[in-house]
């Protein structure tokens, strides 16, 4: 029998695969083609149009830098807004934390939540939490009906291609803003600083016009393209109020060192923001 | 015409494609296959054995933390012994420290230096230093006639396959410290957290046996497996010691904030080793 990878091409110059041992799940949604398989080595992969979204071997580094860096820098967060995150991980690492009361999921394909809590059965838990809210409703719409109600918002989303793109538009940033409480946190899905370097400095230029403290922090991904992944934290808060508080318990890849070392950045991209 | 990709395939479970849009060498040398071709996006890239060594773009997180770590460390360092590195990418970088007076690099195969003089014209001038000495010689032989010679020892080599394979050895690691001056400092090419994880514990342990202040350090390279790579630093000088000090010019990814940055490491990791 021959070998069976999964080829990712989000980049015209650059590709990845992984060997798929089993093909769990393989579906047309209403919004998007959602894979589930079973890879050699990184575990069961969740992707979506062809695009890896996590692995079990790797996601900690994504779900826990994007959870408790903004969980971390406000003081007792209660109230969370996760946009996108069916898969369940972010909303695990959020639930860490015991000062939490609500966390909405603003998701809008009800079959990402449906199929990952099937098979990631480390995440699926979460998704029985009595503060856990699923609103299957665009975030757009969902934000303009809450404002100033959010400690913490998370957009936890794929790449900005097709129905994502407006999730990297100045509107949405704004959005974001008024939901949130004063002082409160975002943290975004931000891409690879070697890859995206025009991308990332808009979206900064955003943030430091909606607030007082933004940073791009860093996290490193083997499955991701280039083998790590960005976030935008964006808060008149500083990220860094959150250095030297308790850590949730059970972290694989967080800790007061990594903390710090995200918001270093390389010189030649330090320079170009 | 279809386009042409080159496909490394180092993992069984894991592999990365960059486009070609040219093939600037192609030999048989009398070590190994070394290919020189220009890819899109990432410039040119080195590739020996089927394994990317470098590329224009993305080298910078690989020479400069392999080199400006340990001779930060070490105080004015005047002898440099560069193992491998044949491409000049190490030397080029050695050679931004005015206190050193000396460079020796032993290289096993002339074909790496002549071909990437040829076409890596950033690093060229680096061979024409007067303070440069070029070895064809076995590292190995090299070592056992210098001892207590060099303050700076960077083992810039191949992934440990092949004849590759004894440069991640006890017996090497013993050699480096033999040819160090006391209080001098060793960094080696020392492979990916996620994806070599015992073979980095094995040479800890060696490191801590014969220095009293080892310690791994890890760097972004997109284009390597995993978009990193880590080094194994070896010396009884701290390398904390090189933090504060008056950096090269013209860096592209080393900064104060990067240089504390590459200590720390993932908890996974951290408790692993």
């Amino acid at each position: 029998m021959t070998e069976q990878w999964f080829n990712e091409e989000l980049h015209p110059w650059y590709r990845k695969s992984l060997k798929v041992l089993e093909v769990l799940e393989d579906e047309q949604t209403d919004f998007q083609h959602l894979q589930i398989v079973r890879t050699e080595f990184f575990g069961k992969a969740l992707i979506l149009d062809g695009i890896i979204q996590l692995t079990e071997r790797d996601n900690m580094g994504y779900h826990e830098m994007i959870t408790h860096v903004p969980m971390l820098a406000v003081d007792n967060p209660e109230t969370v807004l996760i946009v996108g995150g069916g898969d369940g991980g972010t909303l695990q690492q959020v639930l860490k934390h015991a000062s939490v009361k609500k966390v909405v999921m603003s998701e809008l394909d009800r079959r990402v939540v449906e199929l990952s809590r099937k098979h990631f059965t480390e995440f699926a838990p979460a998704f029985d939490d009595p503060r856990f809210e699923l609103v299957i409703e665009d975030a757009f719409t969902y934000m303009q009906r809450n404002q100033a109600v959010f400690d913490v918002i998370i957009s936890d989303t794929t790449d900005p291609i097709g129905m994502a793109e407006r999730l990297f538009s100045e509107e949405f940033y704004e959005l974001m803003k008024h939901a949130l409480k004063p002082g409160g946190a975002v943290s975004t899905q931000c891409e690879q600083m070697y890859f995206d370097t025009q991308l990332i400095k808009d979206i900064l230029a955003v943030a430091k016009r909606l607030t007082q403290n933004p940073a791009y922090y860093y996290s490193l991904v083997p499955t991701y393209p280039g083998g790590g992944i960005g976030f935008m934290y964006m808060s008149d808060t500083p990220w860094s109020n959150g250095l030297g508080k308790t850590y949730p318990q059970g972290l694989n890849y967080l800790n007061p060192e990594m903390h710090r070392a995200a918001f270093a950045l390389p010189e030649f991209f330090r320079r170009e923001l």
